[in-house]
């Protein structure tokens, strides 16, 4: 598929043109006629022979804009200065900070702030520690915890160079819920050691948001801590992900007018977000799933599932889908279904597939940024697709979700987070499409429309108020 | 000693008082005759017959608070409303908070900040590591650790009522030398798993500032995380304390006309800040120090040390100081000393001890808050006296140090910090109080001198970028 030029591959080149003559315009078409796009043009110093020109050009990869940058170089009369990437300028020096919310002007300020004031406010800490909620920012702080072992579609990248992603996140948090977070980016893959790490960080903290961690430890992991500690610990990779996909299916379900008790549902992925999604359907009533991974589709007779342990998770898979018994491929299960979610890889299914599901047959494919299937081929037969991409329709995207979800936990001071409540954050997140708004390329808001957050918040702060 | 009345105990009283009649002018004098202050009263509604009050008033401790409202209750026709205390109020919801550094208002926004921009920027690190001081917050930001083993005064409190002080600390980092420091409060005492934990978080953190950790706990977990880790591991009660107690000797000796290598210099308290103190005023050149704790003073011979371990800090200490091998009290040694250093428990001298010292006697009483010998008292026969308070002159704070010193390191990317730093700060900060300034009462800046930070900064940074 052909992708569109992107300001996350955008840069600012700075060139001297001769004033007169055809060079700028000749400057828009060289960028233009390489698949680029001119996204701002200003003239930063202007003289009688010749001009300074800041282009900001959008590209479609690293790649893309090098060859954009040649052509520029290469037309008669134009010297090339120094190529800014924006996305890079956005980091320099990280983007986040601590912001203090009381000036320190004077001893007085400095007095109530540090010593000897501040000793009191500890004091009411040490005799009623639920104060810590009231006094300190634990009320509204948490943690973005990652060991850097799955980052993005990147893998294993390790956690100092997952920071860019957990600082992007406590932004989110911040921008669409207004919750202090920080990241907390760990130097082990040992679950032991991330269980004893997290459980020592955890007094100054609300609630634990973990991210990009590698399954199966991923739910070893968020098991190990749920049990052990008395805020909530939500792996967005798994949750987050279920939730916004159980919204997305509640309203594509909608669009076709099936219910959800009846449909069979196929997946490809039995990762973590894969298991996780696999749960949350279950638990919201899908009957009739079926979940395949690299082997094919899952089933008990499966040669690696006969050894495997009670508790594994691909166990827990073949214990509870595929009651049609399916041994074969995800291409045989796919004929009939009426829903397929991949959360897995780039074209494992083509447009004779999804033209062999059911009438009506709804398609998310969500692997990024190549879907399971070539999402304008689907929709010549599926009456609904959904992609984790931002430029189609219906993106499948977790920033609808852990922003809400941890607001609502945080004002609710829930000590967990439990299935109930996660179907509570699906069905307000759906509900935010009205009626009259719903239809097959509208089952999702927008990530910036300004009630989500809000209304997934106030289901998940009911949910939790009565835990 | 009688203290005076403080903005750390300060509230505010809001009261109804008859419109007419003496009842606004018998507020003032109710409040000055139980010795408060009153800081502020405006009349926020009036009416024909009454008037509402807010007045604020500074007291001395939280019992004096009280004893001052039951006398406002007291006046005829006053009634009482809400009692509010502004350090609480300071402290509502937490004092600090994570900001972002740019806007998220659009997708073009949100596909630099987070996917799919962010990750070229995963991989420049993952390719260059070091990228990661250029690329993310790791560059400008220090946690501030605790275990709440001995916070303050208040000792062992645990973690959640020590978030009070630490967010305070991340505070007043941002104040003095822009760097973002998030609090780390840890839900445990075991050295073994502190140091795991502390080494767990490290990859996001340019810099670890320990802080109320007890001793001797204290000396084997900054060891242990100094050894593991590459960047630097400054526990703040040893290290600060040392710097601004070393950077006001240097000016105490220069008022007196002293050599640092001649004088003897005798100290009570063998604890974190104790021990510290002593090592780094070895280094600057002392030769001739005594110290004492609850036992007596520190000698070979003393009975719980003579079976000691050869690492045992005390056995440090009997082993590198003692030359004359006192083995008596602190007030026999004190007799015919040039310096006497208290980070111990209040009086412990008295005035005729201090009295019995060399002509030209130096005391730093620094027990909190209330000091080795009575300040008032020392002064009628010592040259200069120094405590930790903010009430007398010459005030010793940390304030004055530890933003300097990570400044310093930060801007160095420094991987350590060793006691050629640590003295080069604390010459810095001497060095702040100009020639012409010195004297008696002024042997130290004060914190809101806006040179220190810079000064301290500028000398660490330069020590470090040798290393």
């Amino acid at each position: 598929m052909a992708t569109a030029p992107s300001v996350s591959y955008s840069m600012t080149v700075r060139l001297e043109v001769p004033a007169s003559g055809t060079a700028v315009s000749q400057l828009t078409t060289a960028v233009e006629s390489s698949g680029g796009s001119v996204t701002g043009l200003d003239v930063t110093a202007s003289g009688h022979e010749k001009l300074r020109i800041d282009v900001t050009i959008a590209a479609t990869s690293t790649a893309h804009a090098d060859e954009i940058v040649e052509k520029l170089r290469g037309i008669e009369g134009v010297s090339l200065g120094k190529v800014s990437d924006r996305t890079f300028l956005m980091h320099l020096g990280g983007k986040i900070e601590m912001a203090s919310k009381h000036p320190i002007r004077n001893r007085d300020d400095l007095s109530m702030i540090y010593t000897p004031g501040v000793a009191r406010v500890c004091m009411a800490i040490a005799e009623n520690p639920e104060d810590a909620r009231r006094l300190t920012i634990k009320r509204n702080t948490v943690a973005v915890v990652t060991d850097g072992s799955a980052v993005l579609g990147l893998g294993n990248i390790g956690p100092m160079a997952a920071m860019p992603v957990m600082e992007g996140k406590a932004a989110l948090f911040k921008r669409f819920a207004d919750i202090d977070a920080w990241p907390i980016c760990l130097d082990t893959q040992d679950p032991d050691e991330i269980v004893a790490a997290v459980k020592a960080i955890a007094p100054g903290f609300a609630g634990i948001n973990l991210e990009d961690i590698s399954a199966p430890r991923c739910f070893e992991i968020e098991a190990r801590l749920r049990e052990a500690l008395d805020i909530p610990v939500f792996h967005d990779d798994q949750h987050g992900t279920a939730i916004v996909v159980l919204a997305a299916l509640t309203n594509a379900l909608r669009v076709v007018g099936k219910a959800v008790g009846d449909v069979k549902v196929v997946m490809s992925g039995a990762g973590a977000a894969g298991t996780a999604i696999l749960k949350l359907l279950l638990a919201a009533g899908v009957k009739n799933a079926v979940s395949a991974d690299i082997h094919g589709v899952v089933h008990a007779d499966r040669p690696d599932l006969v050894d495997a342990a009670a508790d594994s998770p691909l166990r827990w898979i073949a214990d509870n889908t595929n009651p049609e018994g399916y041994t074969g491929t995800l291409k045989e299960a796919v004929v009939g279904a009426d829903v397929f979610i991949g959360v897995s890889a780039p074209n494992v299914l083509s447009g004779e597939d999804v033209a062999a599901m059911a009438e009506g047959a709804i398609v998310f494919a969500l692997a990024n940024p190549d879907p399971e299937v070539d999402p304008a081929v689907a929709r010549q037969t599926a009456a609904v697709v959904a992609t984790g991409r931002s430029d189609f329709p219906n993106q499948i995207n977790n920033v609808l979700v852990f922003p809400g979800v941890f607001r609502g936990l945080l004002d609710a001071q829930s000590r967990t987070v439990n299935t109930e409540m996660m179907l509570a954050a699906a069905s307000a997140l759906a509900d935010v499409v009205g009626e009259d708004e719903l239809n097959a390329n509208y089952i999702i808001p927008s990530v910036f429309n300004d009630k989500v957050a809000g209304a997934v918040a106030g289901a998940v702060r009911k949910a939790a108020s009565g835990v």
